[in-house]
């Protein structure tokens, strides 16, 4: 499983009052937390307070590099926004997102190429999110077909199911579980699947055990990748524990004091 | 998600003891427990210390329906033994097990048929349990050929593909959940499926994590029911979290309250 943290986003109240007044503190503390619970990239969303949402991403770009080597997933609807993050931000990025429309597609993904990057594409386009998943599959073989159009490798592709709280639209979390299986099964090698798993809890009470019960589901399935909350230690735990039953890791009596061993809440990073 | 629930087993030493003594109240005390944390069945096995252990079912049949119409799993490796209680313990009940094999299959196919009662079908024979889902499933085919031929319905057959303990056999854990999803495939309608799900977690530092981790990955799979620790709550809450999130049961704020207040173990049914 690939973890990325969620929380460098400017929807966040703090992360978005510091990204306006470019006040590095709160971004590189949430840096450092989320790269001492195991992150293997940082999502990076400017928000919406920005005056200028490029130059945001650099300066951000920039603050979170300088105590982490960390690779960033930069997360924009603006393409501009995107180019000014992996600009800064180095290689080995993922651009997130690109939706299944010809014109994102046409856009987003030679960036992608251009950069080296991978790239997460949505199972939506103009008319919206599917609500089966075998639309929503289909949705994936065309981002799969953009792929190989635009030279991406398939595996650098990240197909995301889109989840969308449960309390809302209930019927979408098992589609979108259906839709982690089924696009493993859309070329070979096949792209990979991740979630931005917050989404599936909003406003429910008991966020953590929704979250690491619906994370584990989707790795069942074959998921590859999640976006998630980095310092919620249950749901860590959660997944070391699928990481061990799915034979992706070797057992041992001490398996979680070691996964959590590896988590460093403490040790700052520079 | 059926839940049978595991604890009047002989091989725990309080039923072990009781059985052998004829002492009925260990035993009313975990029926009443496991009803009221909502069993659809309760698994009776007598253990090995009975001197007569086709009577001993019998006696531990009339003594958990003297306070409780919940049907019965009856477990045993001697067909006479699960007679005994298929006599005593009224319709519905489901037979645990037959293995794959010829003889076994000829003995307890006919008493299911003959006492209208289901049957958990075991992926394994005289070579033992195949280490890969592919010749688990192999074994199960022979299962589903057999409830045809002897006019039991599909899905009156459970096939288990087997847990075991994942400190000792790791590799196993996974092949058991590709099993549980290619079952669902043999035909049609399919076999249902069934784990014994605390053996998983034999002999590790926390069973409650791995057993509850494990058996909301086979639900996303497809896994109809359980023989399983009833009284471990955080057990329950994650498998109501999972029926609601494969949207078997419709979500609500309260869902997980609600699905507590449905379980109450200080009330003894009579």
């Amino acid at each position: 499983m690939i973890l990325i943290g969620e929380r460098i986003n400017g929807t966040y109240k703090d992360i978005g009052r510091a990204v306006k007044n470019r006040n590095p503190e709160p971004i590189r503390d949430w840096a450092s937390r989320q790269v001492a619970q195991g992150a293997d990239y940082l999502d990076l969303n400017v928000g919406t307070l920005a005056d200028n949402p490029a130059g945001a991403m650099k300066w951000l770009t920039l603050t979170v590099r300088e105590i982490t080597d960390c690779p960033f997933c930069f997360d924009s609807p603006n393409p501009d926004v995107i180019r000014a993050g992996l600009e800064t931000g180095g290689p080995g990025s993922i651009i997130n997102s690109c939706s299944a429309e010809r014109a994102k597609i046409e856009t987003l993904f030679p960036v992608a190429r251009e950069f080296g990057a991978r790239i997460i594409g949505l199972t939506m386009n103009e008319r919206g999110i599917p609500r089966d998943a075998g639309s929503r599959a289909a949705l994936a073989m065309e981002l799969v077909a953009a792929a190989d159009e635009f030279g991406l490798a398939a595996d650098d592709l990240f197909i995301d199911p889109l989840l969308l709280p449960v309390g809302v639209a209930q019927e979408h979390a098992a589609e979108a579980l259906k839709t982690i299986a089924a696009v493993r099964m859309l070329s070979s090698p096949p792209p990979r699947t991740v979630v931005g798993l917050s989404n599936i809890s909003q406003k429910t009470f008991d966020r953590s055990l929704i979250n690491r019960t619906f994370v584990v589901m989707a790795m069942a399935l074959g998921l590859d990748a999640a976006i998630l909350d980095l310092c919620d230690d249950s749901l860590l735990d959660a997944i070391a524990t699928a990481r061990i039953l799915l034979n992706q890791e070797i057992y041992a009596d001490s398996y979680l004091r070691l996964s959590r061993s590896r988590r460093q809440p403490d040790q700052r990073l520079s």
